[in-house]
């Protein structure tokens, strides 16, 4: 097995990109992490996309965007995980290229949610729940996370306005990230006038509809100090799956494929917790970023929103998260967003994340989830020196 | 890099099963491969699926199935690549065993074309062709077979009726196979009255709607042996890659992809067309039968009809095809085919077809193609003494 590195990141601006279709999204992206890694030819391409066939009345998107971006003829996927897509199509390229089956692979998340042809989305993402026992009793994505937030809540006495503080703190670092959806600020106050989406989960407790696309370049470690100029090393790359349907998990409380995931990317990278300089979490809805904190070893249990009010996830914090605005407000383009939280890695570990740089960053942990959890991917990067 | 073996088989009778969820044809295939390999655990889950978002509202099949399996926590994904979806996760548990990132891995293939929610089937399935420019127009996935067919008639002079000889020869050995949908013969008179569906598309030129699924379990080759008493070596896996849109291609009457992923699979199996002792095509309209025989090496170009015309596709022929039925009467559950393919080569190879058996079958070939030539797997796979 070799080690597998990063030698190039690209994204869009993630947003309503009415005016951009599904695969000039995914272009730009690939063309961008191509450009920066410096490579006009890979060996194979994994697009992470979990909605293309349902919204936008588009399947086969391994050939289809394998051909638009000038690459006809290589080997081509679409790898689908709900909302996990995206870090599960970069799982697969690493096992190709460490596993010495391909050198050169680009991995590119996508996903186009405005300009829906049939079913809202908000119908679509049902299909990340189980459909025969979650979805087909009316259940919404959302409501299935304020069932977990109104229990997390209740289990740990937790007022709701405490759960500003991941909105806080997502906004207040999208700010300086210029691809992200909203660069503004937002306040206690606002958390506490936000408009009620689904009862306790309110505006501000959910990451928007948008759409986007990130990519990433791979190649071996050794060859990939001559390709980049700041290559990056992938230490871990891990999946923990759980069942889809939360009243058949073990605790509702407890993401139990975070915990695979989470143990078994430490594990790999040989680091505990405390090695981990920042951490892209899934703050797909708030109640996913105290979850989050606490299944990769970051909180006790009940104890993931505490330290997040204790100010340890800021830039200078204990484990920075969501560093570029995260789910919450660099957007969250469901089949891309696995991408995005790598790239965004990349850049803190090349120390090009300017104004929310976390000082001598070494190791970056970026974790995607699919569904309420079923889907856990976990990457562990590692600064090359 | 390891050498890969298949260790065990499994697999449902494809037909309408309406009383059958999609969660349930996955497992019941699952569980007859396991069985048949004598493992009860494995390291990950690849599954093949098109359709399941469109069709029955539920997308994250790989922790769906995983969990409903009983395997609960392991790396489960889902991959797409339209019809090719099978045949392209059973290439990505290969690269996962092949370079030693996993040991024991099960690759399912399942669609649930039948109890569909929203869209018919064939809404469906032209998201295998080029949304913008394909789809858009109205032309379905069997219209673009049909203006090939067209095409192939006029350019090199067969009449419609020529083409009877796959349907034929597929239903005959549909009769023999337990697990195929149309298990009786048809004949020429029976081809030249049946009903039009897409001029010059007839019904016995169309593979059907239908469900079901198939799996194998993949190992190490040095350690199958152990594990399988009858194990079957998987000597080439390879992928291809075309425009999507037919009107794209360099020759609407060559498949590109279907050549490039023929030869990387002879080059990598060591081995040339002549060595070919049965191939299973992706017949799903029997002009792609013709087109196959062709780009696979086994016709020249406008001949592939004129080879199974001189009854070389047959048992005993020099290059039997479909050997169990095809797409065409064994049935073509679109993410499943690819799997079944590969599952009737492992039974030729074990020597366990039967009344179909291809005598002294070493070597037998799969491919299955993903749109009308967009995707194009192909698998060879050899006898091991």
């Amino acid at each position: 097995m070799r080690d597998v590195a990063i030698i190039g990141v690209g994204q869009t601006e993630v947003g309503e990109h009415w005016d951009v279709s599904l695969r000039h999204l995914a272009l730009y992206a690939l063309q961008a992490a191509m450009t920066d890694a410096g490579v006009n030819r890979v060996d194979s391409l994994y697009v992470g996309n979990m909605l293309s066939g349902e919204l936008t009345g588009q399947e086969h998107l391994g050939a289809l965007v394998a051909d638009f971006a000038g690459l006809r003829g290589i080997e081509a996927f679409k790898i689908e995980a709900a909302c996990g897509s995206g870090a599960a199509a970069l799982r697969l390229g690493y096992v190709a290229v460490a596993g010495g089956l391909a050198d050169i692979v680009v991995v590119v998340g996508v996903e186009k949610m405005t300009d829906a042809l049939g079913p809202d989305a908000t119908s679509a993402l049902a299909m990340a729940a189980d459909g025969d026992y979650e979805a087909a009793q009316g259940v919404s994505f959302v409501a299935i996370n304020a069932m977990l937030m109104r229990r997390y809540m209740h289990d740990y006495g937790y007022p709701h306005r405490d759960f500003a503080t991941f909105a806080i703190n997502a906004h207040k670092n999208a700010v300086n990230n210029p691809h992200a959806m909203f660069k503004f600020p937002v306040t206690a106050e606002r958390f506490a006038r936000a408009k009620m989406i689904c009862d306790p989960i309110n505006l501000l407790d959910s990451s928007p509809i948008c759409d986007g696309a990130a990519a990433v370049v791979l190649a071996p470690a050794d060859a990939a100090r001559t390709l980049s100029a700041a290559p990056v090393r992938i230490a871990a790359s891990a999946i923990g799956t759980d069942t889809v349907a939360v009243h058949d998990r073990r605790d509702p409380m407890v993401l139990d494929g975070a915990i695979l995931s989470s143990n078994r990317a430490y594990e790999q990278a040989g680091i505990t917790p405390d090695d981990v300089d920042l951490f892209e979490l899934h703050d797909a809805f708030s109640i996913m970023a105290a979850l989050s904190l606490e299944s990769a070893g970051f909180a006790e249990k009940g104890q993931g929103l505490r330290v997040a009010m204790e100010d340890e996830i800021g830039i200078e914090g204990r484990i920075p998260i969501t560093t570029m605005g995260g789910l919450k407000a660099r957007g969250h383009p469901v089949g891309a967003t696995g991408i995005y939280q790598v790239v965004e890695v990349v850049q803190q570990l090349r120390g090009l994340a300017g104004a929310n740089q976390v000082p001598g960053a070494r190791w970056g942990m970026a974790q995607n989830i699919g569904g309420s959890g079923a889907t856990v991917v976990t990457h562990i990067l590692e600064k090359m020196e």
